[in-house]
């Protein structure tokens, strides 16, 4: 069985998965926040979940328990199902129990979102019209919905398709509201039937999130990679492409294209007709967030770096090209600034951080790297360039963390230990791969302060025979070899620890600059909330390491998977937290780090590995 | 000199004519409502204007006085520039003064309507952004607007402009409102550039009227024939050709093309741009507006004829290919019933039907025959198919109301005398003429009371010879010979009057079921007022002849004009008027004739030229 099925309790949602992978990866899928502050290791025991069979006529659905479960659960708690969702690795279709002190705090759990979605619908029955009472189509079916107390602005869609659904169910008809519109009518009764869909539209990936409006569930989620990247693979590229002649067009359907594939597979999948999607919530940096709308964002090129939009946008899938229902919204949330967009605002919509006491820097690690740093009384965010390396571009044997990448690594005692995805020969490194091998790297003394690969005779080093026949000086440079296995060596060279350290160093510069400007220190962060697709994945151990994060003990560090999903997940779901995204938007303090004079030496400060 | 400008004043209206067009003519094609009880015979002296050259240089700029002017004014007043403007034929460049009492009461005077624009512009100064404050380009514009005390929609047009407008003009930008809408933005200051459109879609012709919203000056009148006849001449026609595959889809292009037709005449003659049209009004019947709007019809052709939408449908111009501003507005009246639409509502607005003490009835004459009757206590309204007779199909020799059609009939003591519209031969016979050469014949004793062309030795005739030479026996029947001149003679058969007396026979049965269910005789109209393209131009004395209406003193029979474009005129020009057309729909009583147990007695005994 190469694809499994993980159906998560007490919330209901399922995720399918490839055998091999972990109930915790497979729980991050599909938002399930479980908690795994030790970063995957098996360690902390906080991620302890219990299981069953799904269907029980197959009894190998977890691969045998791993060291780290043996030490962390006793003999009784194992044969009681008990495993730690970070170890376990599912090899059939499981049933998994998640106890409340699982969950993460750090993200808001969807079943604590009340559902209020902006589109409903109303079963209703029209009366047929008579030679005494000979009144419209349209106007008997406001008469039904006055007596509903609903008044809607009709569109133009609903009188074309009103006379062929009435006459259709004979006056049994379902009303499709929009927030205060009336945007479709369907014959009989298809309340049961109403679907949303949230999406991530990141620089490079794209994430697509089914939900089911009436139970709250989730269908399914799909990613792609955002097929702008054509155009060029950051930001900037992207600005440039649409100031050339028809290039704002081909972005825009581009970004709409991707989330169409992405929708194509979710509906395969699912079942789900097109049609009966009736609301699409985007979030995305605020570059993604004008192309998909069709607006040039060349004013983000170019100081003061002021956004075309920060509002949120509500418009119709037709005018953007989404191929949900054509009558159907689409609602971006707002943006902040010119650099930090709506993918942020989810964030903290997500993880609450505008709610809480305590202080909390979000980081969402990207092409991008957006932060925020704060609580209920005052947030700050800011949003520097980090460049693709955390998502494998631009780096020699670099890829997405898909199949065959190399997504941890270990050096233990003078060996390297790897962990592929899929467990497989390794194909190549990605992000949290090339996070861990530069963090193990310098913690065995192989790179120095500044993040130069040492020489295998360099008198500073003391190394095994393996570690030293792993250091290679090729034409390109100095390397290290990473694999031997697939199609060929996977090495990590001194250029590719460079892109590393310039990612890293904005990000930390970031920080630093945050802080300050806050009034406070590293020790007064309550809570490091790490997010985004590669957030989600790094260890935090690693990413502590090499200091592109403060260094706060690793409970104090938490991955909470792809919250800008999430956030737009539940902005979805309700329209009350769709208010609170626009409060949010609109009371963060931003930051330029462009004006900022204390960038450019806190960056230089930043990129060491010190 | 081919074509003359009229200028009327006090309006400041201007129309274009061909030279020999009356002042009256001119008048009407651009809704300055002078007032003409005789029928245009120069006898009444009710529509005495003052003239003057519109350009010094040139003397000749009215024909010669007639003898009936002579006979109604004096030397010193023809002196001083006054002629009757149902007499006075134009030859050059011309100026009229129209006074206060030669305006027909029947009709509202647009000098009369307080512009209430739904469409407004703004021009507004948006700082531009800094480091300190990159608020977004949208933000710094909802602030400027907020200031004025305004907070409309967004629409999404504005954000994909908005950039480039900042840009171009450093931050001074005209904000353009349909409605409670930001519809689109424009560089610079362009208060003054504003337009509308107002639409009479009727089934055979379409009038789009163009209007400068600053100064409410109507810049041009063009009419079309409705590109849908190629799919039949009438509604019922039409309902059938919208249910065939890819019917509704045609039938509703054909519409927009046959305004963006009038439109384009419009723009060449005025030099407006067609982005500086924000809103289009359109009135039509049922049928029409439907589809226009692409609304399926069928439910009109089948009891119990309710429409499918009967209130106004607000859009933006591109849903229906209207070539204005894209992201313009299009607003469609209310309409009544299945059979009494927004063309109707529209007569009423323009001629205060609803407000009047007296008891009036309007006409709206066209492929279908409107009829409303009532004052502000009550409204009631029918509708009957009069067929395409007035508009001169189906009439062997029958052509529109254009250059070679015999508008005029007159039998003068054994003498038929015509007036052909543009002056040379007659080519054929347009509805006036049609109307006027029945009732001349029944007057001349040619035909009996039950509309038969009578033998030429009939014992019952004394013809003189010239007349006795006219009647014509051929192949057909018999038929009365109106014309030689031009390519062909122009005839008048028996069937084209049995075609006049099916149409007046439906109009007049019609009136006598309004008048029975209102509870109130003939001799209780205060008022007839004919309205339509076709209403306009007929000879009152002569549609009171064959009794196509009741039997009123010629001074209670007024044309009005296109009262519908009118109307339609108004609601562009006042968003107040919009709601009491809205009123009017709601409040009128329509009567379903073919419910009605009278109606065939009636049409019987109306067909009749008695």
């Amino acid at each position: 069985m190469d694809q499994c099925r993980v159906l998560f309790l007490p919330e209901r949602v399922e995720s399918t998965v490839s055998a091999g992978t972990t109930l915790l990866e497979a729980a991050s899928a599909v938002h399930v926040p479980i908690d795994a502050p030790c970063g995957d290791r098996g360690v902390c025991g906080k991620c302890r979940v219990q299981h069953s069979a799904l269907d029980t006529q197959h009894s190998a659905i977890l691969e045998s328990p791993t060291l780290a479960e043996r030490s962390s659960l006793s003999a009784e708690e194992l044969a009681e199902g008990w495993r730690l969702a970070c170890q376990a690795r599912v090899c059939g279709d499981v049933v998994v129990q998640v106890p409340e002190r699982a969950l993460q705090s750090a993200v808001v759990p969807l079943s604590e979102v009340r559902p209020r979605p902006n589109v409903r619908k109303l079963h209703l029955r029209i009366p047929g019209p008579t030679l005494e009472d000979p009144a419209s189509d349209l106007t008997r079916l406001r008469r039904a919905l006055a007596e509903r107390g609903l008044e809607p602005v009709v569109d133009l869609p609903v009188p074309r398709e009103l006379p062929g659904v009435l006459q259709a169910a004979s006056g049994s008809v379902t009303a499709v509201l929009v927030g205060d519109h009336l945007a479709t009518v369907e014959a009989g009764d298809t309340t049961a039937r109403l679907h949303g869909l949230a999406v991530d539209l990141g620089t490079t990936s794209v994430v697509a999130i089914l939900v089911d409006l009436v139970g709250g569930g989730v269908l399914g989620i799909e990613s792609r990679l955002n097929g702008q990247a054509n155009h060029g693979a950051d930001v900037v590229s992207r600005i440039t492409h649409a100031s050339s002649p028809d290039g704002l067009r081909e972005l825009q359907s581009e970004a709409a294209r991707t989330i169409n594939a992405c929708l194509e597979a979710l509906l395969e999948k699912s079942g789900v007709d097109r049609r009966e999607i009736y609301e699409a919530v985007v979030v995305g940096n605020t570059c993604m967030n004008h192309l998909l709308l069709g607006i040039d964002p060349a004013s983000l090129g170019r100081a003061p770096y002021q956004p075309a939009v920060t509002d949120p946008v509500d418009c119709r899938a037709s005018d953007l090209g989404l191929e949900i229902n054509p009558n159907g919204g689409v609602y971006t949330l707002p943006n902040v600034a010119g650099f930090v967009g709506s993918d942020t605002v989810a964030v903290i919509l997500a993880t609450g951080m505008h709610r809480s006491d305590q202080v909390r820097l979000a980081i969402d690690l990207g092409t991008n790297g957006e932060m925020v740093l704060g609580n209920r009384d005052r947030l700050l965010a800011c949003s520097t360039a980090a460049g693709p390396a955390f998502e494998g571009a631009r780096i020699s044997c670099g890829m997405r963390a898909t199949q065959g990448a190399i997504e941890r690594v270990w050096i233990d005692r003078g060996e390297v230990k790897l962990q592929v995805i899929g467990g497989g020969g390794a194909l190549g490194l990605c992000g949290s791969g090339l996070l861990d091998a530069v963090a193990q790297m310098a913690g065995a003394g192989l790179l120095n302060g500044s993040g130069r690969l040492l020489a295998p005779d360099s008198p500073r080093l003391t190394l095994t025979p393996g570690l030293a026949r792993r250091l290679v000086d090729g034409e390109g440079g100095r390397s290290f070899l990473l694999a031997r296995r697939g199609r060929r060596p996977v090495l990590l060279t001194q250029r590719d620890i460079r892109e590393l350290q310039l990612a890293k160093g904005a990000i930390r510069a970031g920080i630093s600059i945050l802080l300050k400007e806050y009034g406070i220190g590293e020790e007064d962060i309550a809570e490091i909330l790490l997010a985004g697709a590669f957030g989600s994945f790094i260890s935090p151990a690693s990413a502590r390491a090499i200091g592109l994060i403060p260094p706060l003990p690793l409970d104090r560090i938490t991955a909470v998977g792809n919250a800008a999903g999430q956030g737009a997940l539940m902005a979805l779901l309700s329209t009350e937290l769709r208010q609170e995204a626009v409060r949010i938007a609109r009371s963060v303090g931003y930051i330029e780090l462009s004006a900022s004079p204390d960038f450019s030496a806190q960056f230089m400060e930043a990129m060491g590995l010190g």
